[in-house]
């Protein structure tokens, strides 16, 4: 799959997941709302309930800013359908003060207009997309 | 949710995504299928062609075997229907002439026929199942 091709699966998913690793080498990996700007992926902390210990992946990106995002699509019924991309990169955490994570609220308030944005946003520099298909695109 | 929960959560989904790191803190990320025998996951390798890199799982964990696996639902329409359960452990990798390693494609084989398994593979020892959802279960 082209860098290209993964960029646009990646922007046109739902979901995503992303992996954080803390300073002793421990991965974190937790599921993702997300919209992309160029080759920026932003997402933001919800007002969802959550535990302090979930918002380890923004302990974890102060620490080591190298973080993976993966969108992938699986089918039971057609592994000739399956396919997944990746987005590497490192991240920098927004207080939703600065104009950049205000960006990034409108625009992922018009991806999810279900989500409440609570914040700081994480905004993660893509260095490399990549990604596989078991079938190639039409 | 409870460990048991997230085990339960995490024992049925069908697709997972596995988060290892390498040796100078990059976390790497891919989709994998997988079976749940007590408190070990095991996933391997399959037939599908890979670049070489994408064997990359394999060279993190021998140089650092700490790992994160996390299954997840997601639905735009009823976000009252999320939740994902993670599992957090150490992997080993095993060659398929070990004894281990047959009973875990035998596993695999019954969870998903379509596969085909040419190793080596994946052996998740869990320390920490845990999870969220957005509703109690019923």
């Amino acid at each position: 799959m082209t860098a290209e091709d993964a960029r646009r699966r990646f922007s046109e998913a739902r979901v995503a997941r992303l992996a954080t690793v803390d300073a002793h080498g421990q991965p974190h990996l937790v599921p993702i709302v997300f919209a992309v700007a160029g080759e920026t992926i932003y997402s933001v902390v919800d007002a969802k309930p959550k535990r302090t210990t979930e918002l380890r992946r923004l302990q974890n990106v102060r620490s080591n800013p190298r973080v993976s995002v993966l969108v992938d699509h699986y089918d039971d019924n057609d592994w000739d359908a399956l396919w997944w991309a990746r987005a590497d990169g490192t991240a920098r955490v927004l207080g939703l003060d600065e104009s950049e994570a205000g960006g990034a609220v409108q625009l992922l308030a018009r991806r999810y207009p279900q989500q409440r944005p609570q914040g700081p946003v994480l905004a993660i520099d893509v260095e490399r997309w990549s990604g596989w298909a078991a079938r190639a695109p039409e």
